[in-house]
């Protein structure tokens, strides 16, 4: 005789493989996070060969066949509240997913990767794209494969797209960055006729410790929990989750550039604050997940724009500022300080661009993307595709590769489809923040004191502590009203920008 | 039609499985490593899940079927090489071992353990047993079951003793601490008729950052390599291996007291430079791990004790510490300084006690062990028991747990049977010193000069190449014509410290 199982028997057997998986998958995180921060020079062959090892076990794990049996029981059960249906209806697209992927693939994935970051490494030493080059071939090939493992019906890059940002497509995205083109440009157009703001006091001599303790600070004074999480130095800056209480951030110092350190360690306290209001009861789950990378990109920026390149924000932490670099800053109003530290200006860093001219990086490199997966492009021809676009969109001439097509670390660690979500991330953030302010009184005067707990709370409330439980387009029309509109960021944009530039 | 496969495909086979286990249990090491150095406050109970998950995921892969059939068929073909056949019966032997581990009993150990090393940090905060001892009886228990499943012939901790130092018994063991007490306590009694050379010296304030640099300087001279490992901070010194290309060593600084972190440097450097030194092609497989935990610790203690405390090794080092610390060595001639180094004293503190006194400390944990595991004693009474060891041996009081008690992590790790292998390696140590002497030309001018490539090439040659290839003893026999000798450190004891104390 057979005994069926409740459903709150089966929900914990999902629950148990769920979080088995999510433990070798945060191994992994930890392995990675160490990679870029303490591993000596010789450990990297390993290291990738172990990560290949772990990454080829998750897979293993969430392929199993009686996983799915599973998820596909549970799915039929009627008597799940709303967070395990949700939970389960996701776990079983994921799986479906992820049993498209042939192990061998998995491995060969793991194994270009770590080929690719490594070449990468190379390549940025010697200055020269030539050297990452193969590599990146390599992995643009499995790329195009991968796309067409998941499945497309309209381009073949809206498969790796909806990796990172469900619902997202070419059609979406050719629409949005035709937006940014048709009105931005005009905005960049006229800031460019005004005075250059001074800002070389930002390039004076910052020592290092002073910047560091000043971060840390930021982080501290934000809400970001140490006890749960640490601060490190890396090549590029990053958050690294291993569960909720215990998220990591990365940072990196520049003696010659405040604002380097600065907005990232804000940034990607942003990034933390979220992972570390995650709901830590799902840990495994789909709903213990971050909505999407554009709600992740949303809540860093948001925190590293609207609020941490406000006047208003500087209000309160000025002072010290001057305090900690007297010579430097005493004699620096906090006007030319905003108005600096806001400078619109084309440049060749996505990472250190501005706020308007950040989009146009995004953007190139979404183009270059969309071509290569499609094949309309090759990788040998990438340097030059890429320094036109640079001189087309922003009028700068790219130096050498470092300056160029070697400065992200994305497309070592195949990450195709990923630098939209840092366009959405900014327009989410304009729009969730336009409501924040509606919706949490003396916001502004919270932030001029220094108090970040209301709008914390907001979010944690808000956002985070739902997980993947709403897409991240459902998310923004439940807390905003609306459906993501690019007019929001256009309106804080323009009376930001307006009011700096007098325009 | 089945063909049969060759002998060099299967052990590419067998191979390719070990090497997936290594690298689960490595990354297991990497979690280890970071748990111990950065990992977060609020990180520790998912780091403690994800430490069990990846234990149980090493246990099932190395328990599988068809690694059996391959190990076996492989066992009974003729055409391996000497290492091959080697590796093939040694993971053959740890196979049938670890197959009589039930999985569910893996996964509660884990747990326990990792309840235990938390139990055991709270119980240090507290200063107070009562606060770990509900754990410890939890994991004696769990020992004792394991030496069960183990099974033994002699007494039940055999079984434990075998898992650290194959070959070693309580009839062994025995006989060396009735040798260990019926010569050193002797020696013990004419040195404590003597006069107390002055120390104070060393405990004066020596700064963090000097002792820093002074302790990576002489992890350096001895020939480690930091590009294939590094040097952090932790609460109890350790060394890790991720594979021989990550070796990792701490250390903790005490500003009072110089000896902490010198000798803890270069005992854990020579750890290290024997995991270095193993023979990376055999990465995952039984010739690429350690001969054993008492030939480990016989290359730790070595440099630590036979180089390091040395008068020839100062000769070559404490001009440069005397510069480092001027006002507090400059006036302190390096004969005082020597003698200073080699106090016999009895004391409290294991990882404190000089080169005598040690191996009471040893016999105390090695006799309470004992009696544990055979169940002749309750972890209820282990305060009082310890308490009287120590005033019999080393007629010293325990003043509270921390001094006491509490000092070991071992017993939080589950480490029944570990303590005896440190006695073995000081007494393997003073044979294979002994040896080195006979085989190196010049070794003590070498070393007078602060030069160690000759003593590390010996040791290399002799020792770190050949992995798990001999046991202990069958390499001790090789390297020096016979066994295990006391006699060795009996002469090495009474030479040096009847020089130091003019017995």
């Amino acid at each position: 005789m057979t005994v069926q199982k409740t459903s709150a028997e089966l929900y914990e057997q999902y629950k148990a493989k769920m979080q088995q998986i999510a433990d070798v998958r945060n191994a992994m995180a930890v392995l990675g996070w160490d990679q870029e921060t303490y591993l000596p020079e010789k450990g990297a062959a390993f290291r990738g060969q172990q990560l290949t090892t772990l990454s080829s076990l998750a897979h293993e794990l969430f392929s199993q066949e009686d996983l799915g049996n599973l998820l596909r029981e549970l799915h039929g059960r009627h008597d799940l509240t709303a967070i395990q249906k949700r939970n389960v209806t996701l776990s079983l697209e994921d799986y479906e997913k992820n049993r498209k992927y042939p192990a061998a693939f998995v491995a060969e994935l793991s194994n270009a990767t770590n080929t690719a970051y490594h070449a990468w490494i190379r390549a940025r030493k010697e200055k020269n794209y030539a050297v990452f080059e193969p590599a990146l071939e390599k992995m643009v090939a499995l790329k195009q494969q991968e796309a067409a493992i998941l499945g497309f019906t309209g381009h073949p890059y809206d498969a790796l797209l909806n990796e990172y940002e469900k619902g997202a497509d070419v059609a979406m995205l050719d629409a949005i960055f035709s937006s940014v083109r048709s009105s931005l440009l005009p905005l960049l157009q006229k800031i460019a006729l005004q005075d250059v703001p001074e800002r070389k006091f930002l390039s004076r001599h910052y020592p290092k410790d002073q910047q560091w303790e000043f971060g840390l600070g930021l982080l501290k004074d934000m809400g970001y929990d140490f006890k749960a999480g640490r601060q490190d130095v890396s090549e590029h800056p990053f958050t690294t989750s291993f569960n909720p209480q215990d998220v990591r951030v990365t940072t990196r110092i520049d003696e010659q550039d405040l604002g380097n350190m600065t907005w990232s360690c804000i940034h990607e306290g942003g990034h933390a604050l979220y992972e570390q209001g995650l709901p830590i009861e799902e840990y495994g789950l789909p709903c213990g997940e971050a909505a999407s990378l554009g709600i992740h990109e949303s809540q860093s920026r948001l925190w590293e724009n609207n609020v941490g390149r406000s006047l208003t924000f500087w209000q309160h932490h000025y002072g010290k500022l001057q305090g900690l670099f007297r010579s430097n800053l005493l004699a620096v109003p906090i006007q030319d300080f905003y108005r600096a530290i806001n400078l619109v200006q084309p440049s060749l860093i996505r990472t250190e661009a501005d706020e308007l001219t950040y989009h146009f990086h995004v953007m190139i490199r979404y183009e270059i993307e969309k071509e290569l997966i499609a094949g309309n492009l090759k990788t040998s021809d990438l340097r030059d595709v890429w320094n036109k676009y640079y001189e087309d969109f922003l009028q700068v001439k790219v130096p050498d590769d470092m300056h160029g097509i070697l400065q992200d670390i994305h497309w070592s660690h195949g990450s195709f489809g990923y630098f939209p979500t840092y366009s959405l991330g900014s327009f989410y953030a304009a729009q969730l923040f336009a409501s924040a302010k509606k919706q949490i009184p003396n916001l502004e005067n919270d932030i001029a004191s220094g108090v970040y707990d209301t709008l914390l709370h907001w979010l944690r409330e808000n956002i985070h502590r739902h997980g993947r439980f709403w897409t991240s387009n459902e998310l923004c029309e439940k807390v905003t009203g609306e459906k993501l509109d690019f007019r929001y960021f256009l309106e804080y944009a323009s009376e930001k920008f307006g009011g700096i530039y007098k325009l």
